[in-house]
């Protein structure tokens, strides 16, 4: 197994340490590139993510990052110029993310009931097509526009993963997320799509919900999803919103998928690098380690993928939740506990 | 005072009918004219807003709805062809929606601190200005595309109304919500747009907010928010999400403003038209009673405006929350309050 690893900034060379850790207890043999990407290679030189860099990432089964972005660093550069275009450069159309609360987890919610969802973002195109432009710039009557872009090709691939994972799933229930009502090109295109697909899935229910609905249903009745699938920008937002109904970002774990193959696939942390806390061995590691089960699992390594995700739950179950303890103290609870399941299954 | 009153479809003319009655309490001498416009009217002659109707509600000094929309039409019909053509033929710009967690009412949220907030979504452009369309319709290679359109005329007079209300409340602090990072031109326009404005209301401070982001502080933090101002679709999204943590849509209240005062401003509750409880006197009219008052204080009415909202909020203190009782009977334990608020106050 070749992993290409982007440490990144912040927390991000932190989390990342922990995720190999706990990695190495189930993949012991695994060969590991890192690549110094983000704000201080940025300030050092002006790169982003040169070609070179980008050809040796195309060499590796899948890529681990921590976590990109600094206060220093304009809003946007590392965003679009690194992290999106590693998205779009490698094709991650399916962008996958889980969002369950574990046992033991208390989230925000009085009453959250049982919530364990999927949330399947497309990831390649949508508002985030960077297309759009602005006309006047810095006049009176300036004019921005931002064009979001939906193939049928783009939407399809990610409506069909989204129904084979709903398929896999004891609910079988799939949700598409939209606003049909007021985007009626886009929403006729995504809506056209779920329904054919649908007719390949009988055993799939199906149901929509336009996006503002959705994020009452999140904080009201979030039991109610199992899968979602959606565009690029809705999918960022319920992803967050999901993920803080679940007992916050530094729970959430992401996909970011090329579903063909073609591109290694990419896992990261949905949180960002939080340099308010970096350096400090403060960073809970789990987003990082759950994102390596992620990996795992797409890269057909089930068993251990399993055993990560069982690991963590545990971990959640029984820690102090007060003060679950520091980066390094979890990441080495977490390795301890993947190498005892790994004994015992062994 | 002419007012121009849109019952609706659904829960629509119930709760209309106990918002007039709140009214006739402060303002006895209304002239109230009904328009029968949505599903109905649609159904019986395919008509949604007839120029002759949008001419006569352009003579009256405010537009109450009630909520339009039924499962038997088409979805987007009634809403672009009614709901958003009087907000964008009326210039309806701001979008004012408050979120206030008032004392007595449980939200979802196990410990929700104080929440007081209002957020000015546009409301005339953005993603719902309607452009975009389809090409290869219907075929594997279809392409749909959505065009958001922002314009420094249309976003600067939102702007300043909301810093004008910031400037009105005791925090005077404002949070620009928006996607900067990933939708660059819209979201620059946005930033210089707020910068400038700033400089004139020196005593506001202002932060900035990623829309993922802030939908997760809506629900760990949604104290740090005062007023929020924001594109019309994550308007949209915020703005149910914010109505859900301070306990639901069911009492959530909104203003289509056209602030120049050219044409009528409308005010209508945030929540749908729900034809699965119409017509059995279990809607609770208090989104509507709330959205008069924001019509008074729009009109000028501001004592009448705070007496409506100050009986709501007594209300919702001493309710049963489990049983609030039957539309009619809020609308007159509401009606019987500001009457008496109404004597002592005069
Ligand atoms: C950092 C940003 C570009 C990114 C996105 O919008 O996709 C992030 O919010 C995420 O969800 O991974
Ligand atoms: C019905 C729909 C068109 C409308 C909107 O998207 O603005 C509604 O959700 C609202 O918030 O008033």
């Amino acid at each position: 197994m070749r992993l290409a690893v982007i440490p990144g900034d912040g927390i991000g060379p932190e989390v990342v340490t922990e995720a190999l850790k706990v990695l190495a207890e189930v993949v012991p043999n695994a060969e590991t590139t890192n690549y110094d990407l983000g704000a201080t290679r940025w300030h050092a030189t002006g790169e982003l993510l040169p070609e070179s860099v980008l050809g040796e990432l195309r060499q590796h089964d899948a890529i681990l990052l921590g976590a990109v972005g600094d206060p220093s660093v304009p809003s946007g550069i590392l965003e679009r110029g690194l992290l999106l275009r590693l998205r779009f450069e490698l094709d991650h159309h399916v962008n996958l993310r889980p969002a369950r609360l574990y046992p033991g987890v208390r989230g925000p919610l009085a009453d959250p009931g049982d919530i364990d969802m999927v949330v399947v973002r497309e990831g390649t195109e949508g508002p985030y097509a960077g297309n759009g432009g602005l006309l006047r710039k810095d006049t009176e009557h300036e004019i921005a526009t931002e064009v979001s872009v939906n193939t049928a090709f783009g939407i399809r691939r990610v409506v069909a993963d989204a129904f084979k994972r709903a398929e896999e799933r004891p609910r079988k229930h799939l949700t598409l997320v939209h606003k049909t009502n007021v985007l009626e090109h886009a929403g006729s295109l995504w809506s056209r799509i779920v329904e054919e697909v649908s007719l390949e899935h009988p055993d799939v229910t199906v149901a929509y919900s336009h996006v503002d609905a959705a994020t009452i249903h999140l904080v009201t009745d979030p039991s109610r999803f199992d899968v979602m699938v959606t565009d690029n920008l809705f999918g960022d937002i319920i992803t967050d919103l999901a993920a803080a109904v679940t007992g916050g970002i530094g729970l959430a774990a992401s996909g970011n998928l090329d579903i063909t193959r073609r591109n290694p696939s990419m896992f990261e942390p949905v949180h960002g690098s939080a340099p308010d806390i970096a350096g400090q061995n403060l960073a809970d590691p789990t987003a990082a380690v759950l994102s390596v089960s992620l990996l795992l699992d797409h890269l057909g390594e089930k068993e251990a993928a399993r055993r990560i995700e069982a690991s963590v739950a545990f971990d959640l179950a029984t820690r102090d939740q007060a003060s679950p303890g520091a980066t390094q103290a979890i990441g080495d609870r977490l390795a301890a506990l993947v190498s005892s399941n790994t004994r015992q299954a062994g």
